[in-house]
């Protein structure tokens, strides 16, 4: 038999689907199971999107352009423009996901042994790029008792190493849904020219701000133009996660040439992702302020409801469409597999991701969970019905 | 200025692509471009592959299955078992082309370090693909004069050390349009024996074989289950490489659970691609009939015209749509540059990929250049008189 390489033994499953078969078993049991564990939303596209891929009248569907589609790529930069950021489509390679955008990212700027620092909890996934890449993360604690905010930067500082090559944040964050504000993405800047490293900021999640906030880019950081790169995605802002449609963006030249040749080898991100994205880029503004009131008051009601539980806490996120919640529980993951095979409220559960999966250093976010706020508010609030009966019963309750 | 990656540096630049900025210039001096240097089909995708696309009823492109949507994946097993490879729906994961499948299949298998053998020349990306894993490449030489026939198993055994893990081999083979024999995939048998290695096949072109010639498939190899990897793509099946799918197929459980991880880390291979290549395996026979029929047609014209040109050397190969040829010329990349920038016959020219690109070994290739036969073959006539005329008049020639 063939060895698995050691790459492959040590990429980490995913936190969020490695409870799917309880869940599975539990549908089976005739219980309803509240999917509250992922990041697909249940809102619709933007018909345009799917209107535009309907029309698509071509006869042979070819490669496009390795970097994206010029049109989409030009397109995408006005796109940009009205956020107040300054690109053209020259500074854009379009990727299949931000996943594979962030790919590119990090073989461009880091090879086997260097080291991306990252503020934890942090999207899961990230791991399995770095694993992917041979690259080491560098995780920095932020805590929930400040709600998720920008460590300080002397904890960056004492992790900065000859290998440190990158700092990535997600802004609004997966999995916190924290914000983080100018001042905090300020500081970053000095520290970015301080040691002369890459700033990767994944803000695929921009639009999602609540009570008033605006988001704020790292690209509308000055000064350090050529260390800074964007990665986003249409997945969630146009609730299109299928069309694996994401860009990385830098105005740095050479490192756009780079990425450039790692696109070129796998030759073009996908057509009918591209069709779509580019027809969704005219979607009315009034889409997006209905989603937004409809994610607020969907994260008023999860905020407000474990809030209201004994022993719990939440605090309370401006941006995407998640929450960190500190839980009476001993452990996350043995308390989110619970949930599942061991517990039901009018045969009813909750499929939470256990935040431990979101942490880097082994131990943290025991008490913690990630819930994805992705079910109308009905379902919510029976979610958290379910959630309160289940701590007042968990056998590991810790208070 | 913060640094590229030592990985990103070494990167190289597509052969195919290199010479695009010449192409362009002579478009704009009024010259027609015949272009035979790339691997994008004029034939036309199935209709019911496009209509099935355009038949999408879903309100939420919402993510698809890591592996692959699994009404796809059955029914892909089914193609197969028309082909006596004989799998099922959990062998297969679904990527975003040929390209991921095969970086899955890299990543799960091999560590820096490791080494892979691959017959020269070869497909320029692979060199890509291994970069990005940080693999090296050991290249076997394939002659011209045995029309690219596999090498001696002694010359495969003289290159394995303890780092090789696996054999790549493109069949039938993109350059050279070489359909490896049963005999010769039994050789390799022996040898992935021998040694505990993967096989992996690249099958892409599995459909394109003429003069009567059966495609013999790495799955068909009796006892290697564990170690043969099959790499496979719609793109060129369907005309579709703009869809981005592909997948890699293994017995080897340990192996696909890996692969699945790296997967399930960017979440999903594209939804609408899958779409439309699950409804294409209804293509009805007629349409390969046709265009393999086409094909045919435009190899002989190309291979007759260039063995008719003096001083040239062209091999009849029984598979895909590409030729290597050798010509009377001192440099390929040189050639190719001058037939764009210096050449016209009565206002046409052709752009031809040069052979350099796709041999790993420093110096091989120099006189010899790949054809893709994918014009209409009175454009291919048109374009082996252009070809005849510029070999005439050509500053290096050499014979």
């Amino acid at each position: 038999m063939p060895s698995i390489s050691k790459k492959g033994r040590t990429m980490p499953e995913s936190p969020i689907r490695k409870l799917v078969p309880f869940a599975d078993m539990a549908k089976q049991r005739g219980i309803k199971v509240y999917h509250l564990n992922i990041g697909q939303p249940d809102i619709k596209t933007p018909e345009i999107a799917l209107e535009a891929i309907r029309n698509f009248s071509g006869k042979v569907i070819e490669y496009s352009h390795s970097a994206g589609i010029p049109s989409y790529r030009k397109k995408l930069a006005a796109y940009y423009k009205k956020h107040n950021i300054n690109i053209t489509a020259d500074d854009i390679i379009i990727g299949a996901g931000a996943s594979e955008a962030l790919l590119f990212a990090f073989q461009s700027i880091m090879d086997p042994g260097d080291e991306v620092i990252i503020p934890e909890p942090f999207y899961a996934n990230y791991n399995g790029f770095a694993i992917n890449s041979g690259i080491v993360v560098t995780p920095i604690f932020s805590s929930i008792d400040t709600g998720f905010a920008l460590p300080p930067i002397a904890d960056f500082e004492k992790s900065i190493t000859p290998r440190t090559k990158a700092i990535l944040v997600c802004n609004p964050n997966n999995p916190t849904g924290y914000l983080y504000s100018k001042e905090e993405l300020e500081t970053l800047r000095q520290l970015v020219i301080k040691y002369d490293l890459y700033l990767i900021a994944d803000e695929v999640y921009r639009e999602f701000c609540y009570d008033g906030h605006q988001h704020y880019s790292c690209m509308h950081l000055e000064g350090i133009e050529n260390n800074v790169i964007l990665i986003d995605s249409v997945s969630k802002r146009y609730s299109a996660c299928g069309m694996r449609i994401g860009c990385m963006i830098s105005k740095n030249k050479e490192l756009m040439q780079t990425a450039l040749k790692f696109a070129q080898a796998r030759l073009s991100p996908p057509t009918f992702g591209q069709i779509g994205a580019e027809a969704a880029i005219d979607t009315p503004d009034l889409y997006f302020t209905e989603v937004l009131h409809e994610y607020l008051m969907r994260r008023n009601v999860v905020v407000e409801a474990i809030n209201k539980m004994p022993g719990s806490f939440c605090p309370n996120p401006k941006g995407a469409f998640y929450v960190v919640a500190r839980l009476p529980i001993d452990d996350s993951d043995r308390f989110c597999q619970w949930l599942l095979d061991s517990f039901d409220f009018e045969k009813q559960t909750v499929m939470l991701a256990p935040a431990s999966g979101f942490y880097s250093t082994k131990g943290r976010g025991k008490d913690e969970v990630r819930i994805s706020y992705v079910l109308n508010v009905n379902d919510l609030k029976q979610s958290m019905k379910v959630l309160e009966e289940a701590l007042k019963v968990y056998p590991g309750r810790t208070n």
